[in-house]
């Protein structure tokens, strides 16, 4: 079991560490400040992954595009809208630009014991969501729209993140990363052709491309708000884990999804944040449908900052003990 | 076919009488201009249906909770959070506070000639997301923590909305309405278990409950983001028409929806927005994976304000003439 967001703003003792590094990017490019964040969910709760702390935007901001944390406003970006802003991204930059983030996985390595260390990009579609779009969103329409007025330059997009999260991840396992997790938090918003081209060929692309070089390291996808697709996801990109979101029945992925998938998930993070007698139930419940196949508890979408870390720790005693 | 908000901001002639009306609640509540909105769009495309133009928030208007529209910023209310707040609610209001939109239904009947109108609710389970929260949000984490820490309190509000949903709808047939829709546009917020009891539950009583009255008039559901559950959805809640929003796979629809259930859908808006062969591509699979079996062509979510009326007219040509 581990939880996605682990390390964060619900822990004191991550407070403490960002409010020492200042700003978010340079919590993520300093070493010694990353490695101690990503560890400190495993020194308190014993959980069995410790997952590089980082951030999805990590890889635009290391091929040049402008990025910034806004506090209460999330990331915003100088929004990716024309093939002359394509060009001026430069992949050169990208080995030079990522070397904090590796010394951060090869820090953990050293000290994360028997627990797995879990490296990760976001998804090639995810990425190019707030890339094109320059900020969140609730629906993503521009990058919609620009796949479909502009299929060749929005392709031209993906392939170039394709590219460089094959070279990102490769560099995350090659200084130490044992698994790879691929982050396609945005995937729901699409209609299924497009979910087909910019969710399912890409990760194939990827998982293709990291097998062929390390054969024994395992791909976890999340095709976040991937509904019915979810078993085509599974079927087709060759990943040996798959993440399922909040929204997901346990009893039906466990029927949808083949035995040689591992499921990770799906605690709903608001009910990790109400605690209590509630919390328990569901647990159980996804446990109870999980029986039998290989399983990674987690919850369904990141650990809320406003969440109790007694209520953590709770979890963590349920799981256990089932 | 028609299509969601096919009566909107995408139009001029909408814009001119929204100008009128001044502020969004008027239009709603000013029979002859909310007549006028709603067959707008049947005089410009001879669309089958007109849909009652409204919103799915009047109904906690009518109940007394504050509502404004504010520009850019989408419904603002008093957030509901305490037993207090909900017992502020008055049914007693709800009759004379809705009497303007049954008479837009009256007007729109008179007018509508062979087309259908659609009457509609929001969902109980989407109203309270907006009642809860107090406007839009991504993630609706304060519904999900009321519903998890105060399961009676927000069972209360939801047997609330049941049976003023039932009210509202039933009236809205007796003033005309041939057809109602229930819009549950958050659905897709929600773990299956509480999809289960917010979603499936309610509808179920709300569709038993106007079949009592009404066994002629179809119900269509719309549990957007419904994924993996939409076939329990059409299965249990006895609706005879159910919306499938843009991410569903047609073709996977098609098969585990029975065919005593009609489906409505799915076109992407980005695609109406984008135009030219990608739209006529993909409205074409759409209707070959619907071909032997009842079906509603319409969007998968609403018209967006920057679409062309152009390609609405050259849509319905591409579907009138499949």
């Amino acid at each position: 079991m581990w939880l996605m967001r682990q390390a964060g703003r619900y822990l004191p003792e991550y407070r403490a560490v960002r409010a020492q590094a200042g700003d978010f990017i340079s919590l993520c490019t300093t070493p010694p400040l990353a490695a101690e964040v990503t560890l400190q969910p495993l020194r308190r709760y014993g959980m069995d992954a410790a997952i590089l702390f980082s951030d999805i935007l990590m890889l635009p901001w290391a091929l040049g595009q402008g990025l910034r944390f806004s506090e209460g406003e999330g990331p915003v970006l100088p929004p990716l809208r024309t093939s002359e802003d394509l060009a001026k991204l430069d992949r050169s930059k990208l080995q030079g630009a990522i070397e904090p983030i590796l010394d951060t996985v090869r820090r953990v390595r050293a000290e994360v014991g028997d627990a797995t260390l879990i490296g990760f990009a976001g998804a090639p579609f995810t990425v190019a969501c707030y890339m094109v779009e320059g900020h969140g969103s609730k629906e993503f329409a521009a990058v919609r729209t620009m796949a479909y007025r502009d299929p060749v330059m929005f392709g031209a997009l993906i392939d170039l993140l394709v590219e460089t999260t094959v070279e990102y991840l490769a560099a995350q396992i090659d200084a130490g990363a044992e698994t790879v997790m691929l982050f396609d938090s945005w995937a729901g918003v699409l209609p299924p052709a497009l979910f087909r081209a910019y969710v399912i060929a890409p990760a194939i692309r990827i998982v293709n491309a990291l097998h062929a070089r390390y054969p024994h390291v395992p791909v976890i996808g999340f095709p976040r708000g991937g509904g019915l697709l979810i078993r085509e996801y599974a079927d087709r990109t060759g990943v040996q884990g798959l993440g399922i979101d909040t929204t997901v029945d346990p009893v039906l992925a466990a029927a949808l999804v083949p035995l040689n998938v591992a499921l990770q998930g799906n605690l709903d993070p608001m009910l990790l944040e109400a605690g209590g007698p509630a919390m328990e139930e569901h647990t159980h419940s996804i446990l109870d449908a999980m029986r039998g196949r290989p399983f990674i508890f987690n919850l369904g979408h990141g650990i809320v900052p406003s969440t109790s870390p007694e209520h953590v720790a709770e979890l963590v005693r349920i799981v256990r003990a089932a």
